[in-house]
């Protein structure tokens, strides 16, 4: 196995180090060929790494003496943290000395300086995000953009959808991707001008397997392998899969602590009401991937516990061992031949 | 109490008078006030009634000799069915023989028809879709637009807020209802130029309790009274909530009918399920409002049963009690009065 290093912003999240540590540690014992750069304050990373037992030869520290807040502007973090653990981890993606750079820091400021320091792939404008979401037939569904751009124009969702595309082809070895552009109806009529004219250019190709539009219900029914939207609308999708889903399991866990009788109820379906958790576990599916840059950059959730985390640094090594980038960029090319 | 009379479409939607008709006798035998004209094919209906016990002083039959289909075009729509269900029942909210009319057909149909015929009020440039949302503090939220405008300006998403505040004033007895607008963060720097420029709008008015921004997994929390949007993103934000919650709802019943045991926790706990289901069940949700018309107009979802039906027909009964068409105009009429 060939070994693969992962930079990993060690300062970034709600929780920083204190989730980040015992998630790389936790990585670097399931993968021998793995090699993790924890980047961040070295002081505080070394105390807590002291009393752990690991493999210091595939565990380093690269110090780093500024920190990212999460609340900070992208602006602000571009010019005035150079040195934060963010930055650094970017950088060493860029020099090569690291193969992929995850992160739970802020979104906007994790754009931004992602865009500034690597650039985007040749014949790609700007990069997405991109994440899984769970399906009831088991298979997972790709959508992308869930925030990085707002205002895209047709020629955006176009590129979106070959990025998306050309993931799943090699993530999930499927060979045609469906790739679907969510709209608020079926008819060719329905829909906004961005997607309509994007529709447009999706049936002239033949680069992707455009199968057309889906509706907001139909994410969570498993047709489509990708789904293409604005990353305004893919962001209020992502948020209210999330806010309906707490609202299930709040109500749930309220309406099974009422009285004694509902309480043993729930001792009986606790199995049960478990499993259905797993499933829509938002942890396993933690690791949002910024597409379309020249190098792998994944975003974990703020607010990330360490086996969330980890699931993110999984996400990283997959990304890595299949050469994401490379394979959009000889996508991307052949596209730009045949249209030239 | 006042003699109110409602139009009924009562070919809409996908199961037409087997639905309607009995959604109308419950409600009918619920409100002795109430006058229920059913539109439609007279055979048919006198079919479905020459069996049924009713008070034939308040339920009358207003012949239409065409429908219009589920997947027809608006403008066919239009064109060619001057005599549809549809179209009969909103001539005689605008006629003033009925003081609202209640639909289950297709919406795009029913939206074009309704302004064709009924017209905006004064200072409103377009009609809007507004429903409710349930939440997890028992409060309502209602959301508007959520599907019949896309490419919505700033001036759009202004009167929207204007309508859905008055609405909500009239029907919840709130005085100050909180209006947000649906972003995709919380930070000025956050959304695209349609949700910024909308909020500078918003911000300079004292018309309405404008509270900033909200995000998506927020929807469900109860802080909002109303939360205004595009209807191309309120239409995404409305069918992933029916997604997201269907997809609950199977793997549920799915884990729940696995083997013996699941079953034996089912019957345990199907009381909790049943209270959870009934909480966020769509019937009760049902009726969706066209507001910024010169007349009320209630969309039923068109795949309604009859306790779906008759709470749309509930809705309608309540917009007329509260005259918000009349609260509407008189606020915008304030309004524009204050800025000229």
């Amino acid at each position: 196995m060939k070994k693969i290093t992962i930079a990993v912003d060690a300062m970034g999240g709600d929780h920083g180090p204190s989730v980040v540590v015992p998630a790389s540690l936790k990585v670097l014992a399931e993968h021998p060929a793995l090699h993790i750069m924890l980047v961040g304050d070295s002081l505080i990373l070394q105390n807590i790494l002291q009393n752990q037992a690991f493999d210091n030869s595939r565990l380093t520290i690269r110090h780093a003496s500024q920190r990212v807040e999460m609340n900070e502007s992208p602006v602000s973090a571009l010019r005035s943290k150079k040195d934060s653990s963010m930055r650094v981890a970017i950088n060493l993606v860029n020099s090569g000395e690291a193969a992929a750079c995850v992160s739970a820091g802020n979104t906007g400021a994790l754009m931004a300086t992602s865009h500034f320091v690597l650039k985007t792939l040749e014949g790609i404008d700007r990069a997405a995000i991109i994440s899984t979401f769970p399906t009831l037939s088991g298979k997972n569904v790709r959508m992308l953009d869930l925030g990085a751009n707002v205002d895209s124009d047709p020629k955006h969702l176009f590129q979106f959808a070959i990025m998306g595309s050309v993931l799943v082809q090699a993530i999930e070895n499927i060979e045609n991707p469906k790739v679907y552009l969510l709209n608020i109806g079926l008819e060719d009529i329905k829909g906004n001008e961005l997607v309509k004219e994007t529709s447009n250019l999706l049936s002239q190709t033949k680069a992707i397997n455009y199968a057309g539009y889906i509706e907001g219900d139909q994410i969570y029914k498993g047709e489509a392998d990708v789904i293409v939207c604005d990353g305004f609308v893919g962001n209020v999708a992502l948020k209210v899969t999330e806010g309906v889903a707490n609202f299930v399991r709040t109500s749930l866990k309220n309406a099974f602590t009422r009285t004694l009788l509902t309480k043993i109820a729930a001792f009986f379906s606790m199995p049960i009401l478990k499993s259905l958790v797993k499933r829509i576990d938002p942890d396993r599916y933690n690791g949002a991937c910024f597409l379309g840059l020249k190098g792998i950059v994944i975003k974990s959730h703020g607010g990330a516990n360490s086996k969330a985390f980890a699931h993110a640094i999984e996400e990283a090594i997959v990304q890595v061992e299949k050469n994401i980038p490379e394979r959009i960029s000889a996508s991307v090319e052949k596209l730009l031949k045949l249209s030239s």
